[in-house]
C-alpha cells in the first residue's frame, strides 16, 4: 500500500484522516513530506487521497511521526497500535482530552497533543493547510516521555505552523474544561433557549443579529465528539459548568437589585479581560536563549517545558545537548528576550542552574 | 446652525451622535439627505461633522424624520422635544428596550424602533455607512401611531439597508432579553471565569481559541450601555437568565449521568437550530402584494405589522391607500411570494377580508 521510501523525504502517518488528520496531510505535504494515511471508514481515506491530503493510503513502518486524529474513544487503541507498528516513530494524538489518553497509552515515544484550532465543518473536505497557522498546540509531555520523541512531535507542531505550549494533561484538562468544552456546552444552552421561543415566536431567530451568531456559532459543530469529550472530562466539565452557574447568578442577583455599580464593574472586569486576550501567534520581536543545564534524569524535559507553559511563556524553540562526558545535560530553550528575567527566575525557584544569552534575529 | 433649505433634499436629524446616530448619518447622507444633528457632548458632535455624518450641528425645524440615538435614559425626554420642535417630523429611536420607551413618550408621531446591528467599537469614530445593511431593525408600532409616521420611519430605515420587522413593545423586549441581553451577560460570565482560572494559569488564556473568543466577543462591548437596558428590561431578563441557568443545569445532569443519547440529542437540536438561523438579508426571489381592506380607525396598521412580524414574515414594502370615498382604506402589503398563504391565513383568522397578486419581479 506504501510507496517505495525515497531518500531524503521525510515520512508522516496519520490515522484518521478527518478534518484535523486531513489539515495535518495537507500541511505536511506542502512542506515536502511523505503522508501515508488510514481511517476506520475506507472511503473517507480515499477522499483524503484525492483531496491531497496523503501520498497513500495505509500504514508506513518508516514514518518516523504518527499523528492518531481519531475520535478520543478510539485514540488508545490506534496509538498502542502505532507504537508497535514501529520501534523508533515518535506518536502523538489531537484528542480534546489529555489525562484518559495519556494514562490509557503510557509509552515513553508517546506525548499527547492537542490544537486548539478547527471549524463548526466536519470532514476531510473542511482541511486546509493553513488549519493550524498561528494556533495554539498542547503538548503534554510527562515523567517518562523520551525526550528525543517530543522534541520531533514539537518541531513537527511547529512546522504545521502552530505554537507549543507543554502543559500537564491534568491541567490541560482542567482549563480546556473553561475556555471550550463548557463554552460549547453554553452555546447549545442559549441556542436551545432560543430555539424553544422561536417555535411560539418566529420573530425570534430575525432577532438574533450578529452577538447572538457569534455566541452560538460553535453549536453548529457535530456533536459526535462531545459525549466522548464529557464523559472523559467529567469531572472538570461538571466544577466548571458549576462555575458557570453561580457566576450567572451573581449577575442576576446585580440586575434583581438594581446594582448599577456592580454591574458596570462586573462587565467592565469582563471587558478588561477580552481586550486582553492573547492573540494568535504573534512572534516575539527579540529572542533568547535560556541553557539549564539538567540532570539526564527522565521528567526533567517535562517539568521545565510544562512549568514555562503554566507561566504562559512561549518556548519558541528547544533542544537537549545531550553531554558526552557523564549523566546530564543542556537544555537550550530559546524564549522571547522580554521573558528571559521571568524564566530565569521560575527556573531558579525550582532549583535550577541557569544561564542566557540574547539571540541575534 | 442649520443650512438654508435646499430644494429637492430631504432632510433628516440626529439626536446623540455616536457609533449608530453617526451610521446613520453616514448613510443618509450617502444618499442624498441633509443630516443635522446633535449631542449632549458638543465635542461629539463636532467629531460626526468632521467624520461626514453630518451636514451641520444643531436642530432642524425642517427635518421629516428624527432618529433619537441617546443612551436609554434619556430617550423619552429627547423624543418629547423633538416632537415639541416639530408639528410634522415622525420620531423614533434606537434603544434596545421598547415598552418603557413607547409608554413614556406616547405620542402618534413616534415610533420606537431598535437595529438589531452594533459592534464592540464605541463612538461615532466606529460608525459606518453599511452598519444596517441586511440587518434586521424593529419598530413598535402602537394602537395610536399616525400611520403616515410609520410608513415614513419604515421608508427610512429601508434605505438605511436593513429589514423591517414590526414588533409589540413588550415582544420585543421579551425576544431580546433572549437573543442579545441575556447572551451578552452569559459571554461576560464565560470571560470572567476564564479571567479568574487566568490568574492561576497564565496558559488559560493562550488555549482560548476561536469558539472561546467567538462567545466572548461581545463583552468585549462599552459596558455603559448595560446597566440602563438591565434596569428598564429587568423582568424579561431575569425569566431568560433563568431559562439558561434551567438549561445548564440539565446539560449538566446528561454530563454527571453519563447520558451519551441524551447529550447528543440536546446537541443535535442545538445544531439543527443555529445552522437554520436565517440569514441577514436575503431577498425573497418572487413577492406577491397581499391587500387588506381596513376600516380607518386606529390600531389596523400595528395589528397587521406586528401580526406578521411575531409570524417572522418579511414585510418587503407596505402602503396605505386611503378610501376617498368613506372610512375605509386598503392596506397593500409586500411579503415574500412564497409567504402569501400563510399570510393570508393568519389574517383571515384575525377576521380580516384578504386577496393577493403575484408580482413581476
Amino acid at each position: 500500500m506504501t510507496s517505495p521510501v525515497e531518500v531524503g523525504r521525510r515520512r508522516a502517518a496519520v490515522v484518521g484522516t478527518g478534518l484535523i488528520g486531513g489539515s495535518i496531510g495537507l500541511r505536511l505535504r506542502a512542506k515536502g513530506w511523505h503522508v501515508t494515511g488510514r481511517d476506520a471508514d475506507a472511503s473517507r481515506a480515499r477522499r483524503a487521497l484525492e483531496l491531497g491530503a496523503l501520498d497513500a493510503v495505509g500504514d508506513d513502518p518508516d514514518a518516523t511521526v504518527v499523528f492518531v486524529a481519531t475520535p478520543v474513544a478510539a485514540i488508545v487503541h490506534e496509538a498502542r497500535q502505532a507504537l508497535a507498528r514501529s520501534a523508533v516513530a515518535a506518536v502523538t494524538d489531537v484528542g480534546g482530552v489529555k489525562s484518559a489518553v495519556v494514562a490509557g497509552v503510557d509509552h515513553p515515544r508517546f506525548v499527547g497533543g492537542h490544537p486548539m484550532a478547527g471549524s463548526e465543518q466536519e470532514g476531510v473536505d473542511g482541511a486546509r493547510p493553513d488549519m493550524f497557522e498561528g494556533a495554539t498546540w498542547v503538548l503534554t509531555p510527562g515523567v517518562h516521555t523520551d525526550s528525543g520523541a517530543y522534541t520531533t512531535v514539537r518541531s513537527v507542531v511547529t512546522e504545521l505552523g502552530a505554537e507549543v505550549l507543554a502543559l500537564p494533561p491534568e491541567r490541560h484538562d482542567d482549563l480546556v474544561a473553561t475556555v471550550s468544552h463548557v463554552p460549547h456546552l453554553a452555546a447549545a444552552a442559549l441556542m436551545a433557549l432560543a430555539a424553544d421561543g422561536a417555535e411560539e415566536h418566529a420573530a425570534l431567530l430575525q432577532l438574533a443579529a450578529g452577538g447572538f451568531r457569534d455566541m452560538t456559532r460553535i453549536a453548529a459543530g457535530h456533536p459526535g465528539i462531545w459525549p466522548d469529550i464529557c464523559s472523559e472530562n467529567r469531572e472538570a466539565i461538571v466544577k466548571a459548568l458549576d462555575e458557570l452557574m453561580a457566576a450567572l447568578s451573581s449577575m442576576r442577583d446585580l440586575v434583581v437589585l438594581g446594582d448599577r455599580p456592580g454591574l458596570l464593574r462586573a462587565l467592565e472586569r469582563a471587558r478588561h479581560a477580552r481586550t486582553n486576550l492573547p492573540g494568535r501567534g504573534e512572534r516575539p520581536a527579540r529572542l533568547a536563549e535560556v541553557r539549564v543545564p539538567v540532570p539526564d534524569r527522565p521528567g526533567v524535559l517535562a517539568e521545565v517545558t510544562t512549568l514555562l507553559g503554566e507561566l504562559g511563556v512561549n518556548i519558541v524553540d528547544i533542544e537537549i545537548a545531550h553531554s558526552t562526558e557523564g549523566p546530564h545535560g543542556v537544555l537550550l530553550v530559546i524564549v522571547d528576550a522580554e521573558a528571559v528575567d521571568f524564566v530565569r527566575d521560575a527556573l531558579h525557584r525550582r532549583g535550577y542552574r541557569v544561564s542566557s544569552t540574547p539571540l541575534d534575529t
